[in-house]
């Protein structure tokens, strides 16, 4: 039962004994609320992502029946009847139950009543204030917020408190106090790399607003593309995004989409390096002579803008300022990033420049270039924001620095007074486990900050990188994970229980299909169209337990370019593998009842057996489809698995070990299918090389406790060179 | 293998021995292509849909690689490369290959040459030529078309043409000549009852491409929704359509989408019935005083515009002169359908018009309406097209009609020279099997038109009325059973074999998909949200030997309105159940295989056991989820049903006879669960009937062959009043 009381720390410190009281006050009754009183009504177990900060559950339950109706009080305004309005759709949709369309004037008689005081921030902003408290009895539920945005939150939190049993729909009672941990929590969605449609935009928009995300980061220049529609230099996509942009009437759209969501919308244009798309339109720009055209690779690329040519801060006066009146949003984000200055080093104008005015290295040209922009940013009323590289001792500190370098970075810039956000530890491209993203804290509990230095670190952003996702691919590398990080940026810092985060993750990723997310459903897709076959089975089951390759290792192994299809095995496949958690985590209780080997015996064995049937089913399918022949060594690897797993639980079951060439022989052959091919690894190879070991490991169980020989086992089975 | 060689028939008398004679000789070579020789290399079986007129396999067969090119010949313009460049991305998305981008000069080189003659019609129309030709051998693809209207069509069977084997990807060596039977191909999709996205649309626009369709029927307006903007009338949308519409910018972008695919748009503004949303605004047009609200309800509805005041025709005038400025399409339909005359009756004044005009009932009012209409559109361009209903003596003859009511209806207009196109067969809300669809022909063999009067018959359209579809669930009420009826309009009459156009439904179906189609992919969401978990297996068992109720029952059996959820299990069941088509086959062949009971047994068997064990995973899962509660009778059914079957499958395998009694309480136990409840009905129960009969007519086995034995049993499995 999710039963976490938690307040903030971060606050001025005279406040902190006041806080103390509170918190030991409210963790005494939510303690109470976690051991209910007989006569209180069992709830259901909560799913709430990210968790509030203050829960406590209450006797009783409100049913959920077509007779909701909903009432405002005090203030409501067009975004709130619109939120309401969507709200109720997706009550309907879940519960099928045709609800009251019209809003209730009967305030002690609607189902939920809604009481906000003001509109909140006519631009969306860092000072909103996104506060709520919910609370529902067996009558009503009752949202107060003092803003808007804070309703729109605490929206999303009543629709997932939903539950159902043979009684109906219901919520449990409750009581909620909410805010976030951070102002400043983000999604970069990378649209210069591969463009991607209206809707996609909408639909993470959507899902952004279940887990309280707030800034929509639009990453809209690159090397491969240019995204947006200038008036005043048209060239910029007439030659530079192959005919994939956004025309500034879909940049008002969508704007218009997020503010309704209580959403941010800050643009990035990325200089004064990756910016080849700019060059293919305006060569002058550049600091080598071009032509230049649109990169269709990955990688970092040597074109720049020339920051030595007082053309280049006209073009960028002008263009910035048509930006800065086509995006509201207070920030704009400059890039900054990965500009090795090769070009720079080549160019003897540039070099004279230097010599001339004393600029001792490209970083600190760089950082000159940054302050020209910084001067025009604010002539058109922007803050800007870069990429760590744009930290320089010239850099005045109302700049904000977006860390990808880590926590230590961020909060050494914090000393020096400058504000941060992270997104190191949230590169979602990375296709690492959700669990990783979720330890990663912009504050860690060690940091070295006072709370005063603390308060320059505004939150964080999860980063979608776009080298490698297509419209059909790009939810799945999205959603369900980034619900962790937002969990991570919103919720109190010790909200940090990984099995229980999993357990919600489950839940909340269902939940986001219901806004068109197509995280799930593109997989079996994806799948069907591999096989060639609408009995995709087989392949499903190798899909299930394999994962694209980490880090940036997938362009190492297979490499494409930008205008290459990303339907391949590699693409359908996910990052955090829920079968093999659980099968990882069934191998350890397996092993953990040692000597017995019971627990879970006939699951694993059903679960290998149907490995092996898989892999044998493989071979014809992939004889059908060519598309599926980098596979095949897979499909092997995968036969090799389910044999040593069976053969191990075979020995455990009887208790005989085996010999030692069997051990050495069953090892060698799972070392070679735990490499990696075409760019896909298993993620179940430490339990079969666990299984493995242990079995070779029986007699030692004689002498030893089973604790002591698990943990014997675990270390055995850990390959030299991996990480635990 | 398909080896068809067929040419449309219906052409003038004089040609007929020539054709006969061409016939004869293709005939011949289709036959001894049919029996390749064994130098030629076996093709895998085709599945092209619609078959084309002409097809020649021949031996040998080209590769298809990351080196596939493509050059043009004589004549290309934008659409046709816009048409090439979605072309090879469907064809990279399938193969995984990266293949060049750009076209490729050297036409003896490139693997595909594209030759056209001209663009084809400006705008596209019935005039249009679709023919082409496509060759292909083991160096070259090579695709002939008067016009680029052409060549779309043969590059989507060039797509169709592509199989897989060990040694890669390819296409065998074939001649194709191909163009359409009937020159109308529609697909209406009605946005008035429901809205559809502009995705919707244009996803279902490229589906139709795909199958070679080529009018979009746009049913723009209903009692419960106005769906495009009119500058003339603002308020029709402003309060007539819930602020779901089409932007006149987003009608154009409808108009060029489809226009870039040859596929035809043509609006219909259905009056003087179905036009409460008119009214809700301009209540001054109606024939009773109004005020009007917009209709929530499914059915046919009273308000009908007045046709007695002169002020209904200078609106019309007005309106239907802005719609033919943004519609290019040279017919505009006026609907006509479905107008009672009730409130025409009531109102005194049209009364006294009717007497004073000697108009002796409403059919003959309405004639006068659609004259005087007919002159509003002649004068702004437009030829006329209207329902069944507008026939009458009194209507010139270049007024089409569109047939609810059967070819014969068509036919008699036909022979009063009246253009018509049949939809009858085509109700695709219906949720009828594509077979039944597939068998309706708009000429059919027996009919009694000469090949001149048949002329006047165009084609026809599939009609998805919106009354319970929503932007998620309409792809799976359109597709793929739409592609049979593109396959009857387009190609030849004697094109008929029913089992062979499920084999290949079931390809295109798969294919539909890499356009973004939802019918596959939403129908597992669907379930998961009912199930309110990941694990639906149990329930989608339970869905897939169910559809909804057939016909207009679900709104009898299941009443909601305009604005309730389309999520429940009835929304989430498809039509036309392959899987329940899989197990009426099995059981007959089960049962064709009498005395032995051994073909299909235990995958029978097995099949009757996963609905046993589904049947007990459901009442758990029922519990968890209020939204299936609906559906309880039907696990309890499901039960009832594997009973039944399993128990008749062991007395049919023992030899031994049950009890009369037995058979009675089945019999009777199988009424019970045939029933449809929740809307929803089993497709397996004549098969289940058909086991318990044959159980219990064992002993008659003894004395009447095999084949007599299934006859028998056959016929007393048919319930009384069901068809066969």
């Amino acid at each position: 039962m999710m039963m976490k009381t938690l307040l903030p720390m971060n606050t001025v410190k005279c406040r902190r004994l006041l806080w103390a009281m509170i918190v030991i006050a409210i963790f005494v009754c939510a303690i109470s609320a976690q051991n209910p009183s007989p006569n209180m009504m069992s709830p259901a177990r909560l799913s709430l992502m990210p968790i509030p900060a203050s829960v406590q559950l209450q006797p009783g339950r409100l049913q959920i029946t077509s007779g909701f109706t909903v009432a405002t009080k005090n203030f409501a305004d067009d975004r709130l009847r619109a939120a309401i309005a969507r709200m109720l759709r997706r009550l309907e949709g879940r519960t099928v139950l045709t609800l009251p369309a019209d809003l209730s004037n009967d305030e002690a008689a609607a189902t939920l009543v809604i009481q906000c005081e003001r509109a909140g921030e006519t631009i969306p902003s860092l000072n909103e204030n996104e506060s709520y408290s919910l609370e529902i009895n067996d009558k009503q539920a009752r949202l107060v917020a003092p803003t808007v945005v804070g309703a729109l939150r605490g929206l999303e939190t009543f629709l997932q408190m939903l539950q159902g049993d043979r009684d109906g729909f219901f919520m449990p009672a409750i009581r909620i106090n909410d805010q976030p941990r951070f102002p400043w929590r983000g999604l970069l969605i990378d649209v210069g790399r591969h463009y991607e449609p209206m809707e996609v935009l909408k639909r993470n928009l959507d899902a952004m607003a279940a887990v309280k995300l707030n800034v929509f980061h639009w990453h809209l220049s690159e090397d491969q593309g240019f995204r947006v529609e200038s008036k005043k230099f048209p060239k910029l996509t007439g030659l530079g995004s192959d005919g994939l942009f956004y025309t500034q009437d879909q940049v008002r759209e969508i704007i218009a989409y997020a503010r309704d969501r209580g959403i941010r919308v800050m643009p990035e244009f990325d200089i004064p390096g990756h910016s080849t798309s700019w060059l293919v339109a305006y060569p002058e720009l550049g600091s080598a002579p071009g032509p230049y055209k649109i990169e269709r690779g990955a990688g970092i690329f040597e074109p720049a803008l020339d920051p030595t040519r007082e053309q280049t801060y006209k073009f960028l006066d002008t263009f910035l300022g048509e930006m800065a009146g086509l995006f509201p949003d207070d920030y704009l984000h400059i890039g900054g990033d990965e500009n090795e200055g090769k070009q720079w080093d080549r160019n003897p104008q540039i070099q004279v420049f230097m010599k001339e005015k004393g600029i001792k290295d490209n970083h600190a040209l760089q950082a000159y270039f940054n302050q020209r922009i910084l001067k025009i940013l604010q002539k058109h009323h922007k803050k800007m924001i870069g990429w760590d590289e744009i930290l320089h001792p010239d850099l005045p500190t109302d700049a904000v620095i977006q860390s990808w370098r880590g926590p230590a970075s961020l909060a050494e810039a914090a000393k020096k007074g400058y504000n941060g956000i992270l997104s190191a530890g949230y590169y979602i491209d990375l296709i690492l486990p959700a669990a990783e993203h979720y330890q990663a804290d912009p504050i860690p509990a060690n940091t070295s900050l006072s709370a005063e230095e603390a308060k320059h670190v505004l939150g964080g952003e999860a980063t979608m990188w776009g080298e490698w996702v297509s419209s059909e691919t790009i939810d799945s590398r999205i959603w369900p994970r980034t619900a962790a990080i937002a969990e991570r940026l919103w919720s109190p810092r010790n909200i940090n229980d990984i099995e229980d985060m999993y357990r919600r993750l489950s839940v909340i990723s269902r939940q986001l299909e219901e806004l068109g997310l197509t995280h799930e459903k593109n997989y079996e897709m994806m799948l069907r169209r591999l096989a060639a076959s609408e009995n995709s089975a087989p392949l499903r089951t190798l899909a299930s337990i394999i994962e694209p390759v980490k880090q940036y290792r997938r362009y190492q192994q297979r490499p494409q370019t930008m205008l290459s299809p990303l339907t391949g095995l590699v693409d359908a496949a996910r990052p955090d593998s829920e079968t093999a958690r659980r099968f990882n985590a069934h191998v350890n209780s397996f092993l953990a009842d040692a000597p017995r080997f019971a627990l879970n015996r006939s699951e694993l064995e059903r679960t290998l057996a149907e490995w092996q049937t898989a892999s044998r089913a493989l071979g014809p399918m992939i004889d059908q489809s060519p598309a599926l022949q980098e596979a095949r060594p897979l499909a092997n690897d995968l036969s090799v698995i389910a044999t040593a797993g069976l053969e191990a639980m075979s020995y455990l079951s009887s208790g005989d070990a085996p010999t030692m060439e069997w051990r050495q022989a069953q090892l060698a052959r799972l070392d070679e299918a735990a490499k990696p091919k075409a760019a896909l690894e298993f993620v179940v190879m430490s339990s079969l090389r666990k299984l493995v070991i242990a079995a070779g490991e029986l007699p030692q169980l004689h002498s030893m406790t089973p604790a002591e020989w698990n943990k014997r086992v675990t270390m055995m089975a850990s390959p030299p060179a991996a990480k635990p």
